[in-house]
């Protein structure tokens, strides 16, 4: 008789949007007459820029075409996104990565999930707290977080290291030492990120004690001040001990197009193991590349006028943090992140929990937020607005809120 | 200091495909000017068919436009897809099959090697032999089948069951009783099939022993014989043991374009806990949506034109399996396969092994094909040549074959 994967037994629950999509659904159900505004999920809302459609609609052209038609492209990723990768986000930047450490995917939440594979299960893994939770859970499914507890909320082989305004949401170096750092800079779900100094010190961290660091830069096209890393390759030494993983869904508003990218430099070996090579076995194993068209609309975002255009669309959510922001503030909430970030995270007023808090705002201003105890023990009295909605929605969210 | 997942250390050497490519690079490097012909990947050649396109350039055309932009996919797809595939997959066919016991992914690669990591690490699996290399490798990676042997070319806790010309190409039950069985019919890489008859026996034999077959019918749409059946709901029982993997790579060209799905019945429990409840905890943790243009592009092969165009386009390839697979017989060769399947399978001649053949047609007749013996060791003394080529390129593949 077969036996199933114990793991997923543990896992509490279903996912948080999914509890959230539910709440949300019931509300509107009962209540139909009400205009929800959704600022909990961070999907974008704006349409893919004009440069994207192009090459889309060019490609798609293709496609029609023997003679241009595309099979199966390079498990890795085509050269020609490679390469725009590598020359922008990384030669730009005076980082020091080539085409092939550069492997394209269905995105970043994908990679996420799959890179813990390529670690042995007796690995300990650190996560900020709050975090993001396909890295937990993703470790949950390969049996490598021990068991749940209900009342800390806590994995008991998780290293948590918590961000909260105590310590200017930058996580201490933890007591014992981990193998696995999960790192989210700027952060979800926080909205606040740290110094390049501050990554340098974890990247010297990381290789003194012989971790790895994951790096999710999924948001560094919101960075807006200069002493932040967009690359954790910008710091001395990363080669040698992380891995970053990248995202389209945030910069060019991907979320339904579904294309990311992880770095994984040659330095970065384990005895004479190249980390490298093996993600490309895996890539080549149990992925067969990302769509033909869809690695030209990712490409076409690195010509001048999708550059632009990035910048733009990051500009007009990054106006909505600022609407957000200042509106929360104006009204005397505890206010973070929404600078280098599109989210906001805010404290919870007289000591609501967050799902309190949930409940308040989606049944008195008709808005929909995330619970900041979904991600973890220590976002327990804090709560996660996104900037990704439309600016009349923003600010409307906003108006209804300052009533409250 | 981290550990490595040791697992892909016991890989041995290269995934087939990546071989076949550099030997075939080196070749043509060597004699640039020979023009080869590429019958060794199941890749397909003809452009997408019109409705698809049409779907495409609308999808596209949605997303540049605020109103009709899609962000996030449900991580399990769109209603619009699974209604189609459920409506003419299943239910036309008589089969009990609802909408939300189907997974939209990127293809049935991903699938195929993701769907292990459902099942405990102590399950023992079964594979034809030869086999679709995935289920064998992604077990590997997950540490499901102990080590192997060099000269048998065997791992030690597989259970291979030899599909050769001696049984007919029908797996026979094997001596141990496994936990998981991949079966793939029509079947890749042999080309041939079993009935339905002998499929409802393995259904029969995975309830009766506490078996799940994991089902790959990537192929379905090459069937041409009445008595096979297309899908393993098809028989009785199955529902209570087996999980489908379909893909849209082969009947409507989509290798480039990424689509495929995976059926995980409810019904299908190890003792009180759902697969198909597990295998949605796994879509919405580690994947997120295939993109919603691609899902429009699967969607209109459903359409009566888009069935039109699939039976021209799986016309044309058995064209040219009907044309390989007369022409080796013409020349003397024994094969096998081509009828049910885009996949012909042919002794070697004079006993050679299938490497040594691989080089003697790549040198003399310029034809690129896959050793049998890269799909397992009763793949030794077989080849497989494809269909998906042009008809042009077959028809000269055969004639330089014939004159060797």
């Amino acid at each position: 008789m077969y036996k199933i994967n114990a793991n997923y037994q543990k896992l509490p629950g279903s996912y948080l949007f999914s509890t959230i999509a539910k709440k949300v659904a019931a509300f509107q159900e009962a209540n139909p007459e009400k205009e929800i505004i959704r600022l909990g999920i961070g999907d974008v809302t704006k349409p893919l820029s004009k440069s994207v459609i192009d090459a889309l609609h060019k490609s798609v052209d293709e496609m029609a075409d023997a003679a241009t038609f595309r099979g199966y492209a390079p498990d890795l990723g085509y050269d020609f996104l490679r390469n725009a990768i590598c020359e922008n986000d990384y030669k730009k930047r005076g980082c020091d990565i080539s085409p092939d450490e550069i492997f394209v995917s269905d995105g970043a939440k994908s990679d996420s999930g799959n890179i813990q594979e390529l670690f042995a299960e007796d690995n300990k893994i650190a996560v900020c707290d709050p975090v993001y939770p396909v890295y937990v859970d993703s470790n949950v499914m390969s049996g490598r977080c021990g068991t749940y507890d209900m009342n800390s909320e806590k994995w008991s082989d998780i290293i948590y290291m918590p961000t909260t305004s105590e310590n200017g949401f930058v996580p201490e170096f933890p007591k014992e030492t981990p193998d696995i750092i999960y790192l989210c800079f700027p952060n979800n779900p926080t909205g606040t990120t740290i110094t390049k100094s501050q990554l340098q010190e974890w990247v010297d961290y990381a290789n003194k004690n012989g971790c790895v660091i994951i790096y999710d830069a999924a948001y560094e096209a919101y960075i807006s001040e200069d002493d932040v890393a967009h690359s954790i390759y910008e710091c001395e030494g990363a080669r040698t001990c992380a891995i970053e993983i990248r995202s389209f869904s945030k910069n060019a508003g991907f979320t339904g197009v579904r294309l990311g990218f992880t770095v994984v430099p040659k330095d970065l070996k384990c005895g004479d193991v190249s980390l490298r090579d093996m993600w490309a076995r895996r890539h080549g194993t149990k992925f067969n590349g990302a769509p033909y068209i869809i690695q030209r609309a990712g490409e076409a975002i690195y010509s001048e006028a999708g550059q632009r255009e990035v910048r733009e669309m990051v500009g007009y959510y990054m106006n909505n943090a600022k609407t957000i922001r200042s509106g929360l503030e104006e009204a005397g909430y505890e206010v973070y992140g929404g600078v280098n970030a599109p989210y906001i995270w805010l404290k919870t007023p007289n000591n609501m929990t967050s799902w309190e808090f949930f409940d308040y705002l989606l049944e008195n201003a008709n808005v929909v937020g995330t619970p900041g105890s979904g991600f973890g023990p220590s976002g327990e009295h804090y709560f996660r607005l996104t900037a990704f909605g439309t600016l009349e929605n923003s600010e409307k969210a906003l108006e209804r809120i300052k009533k409250l």
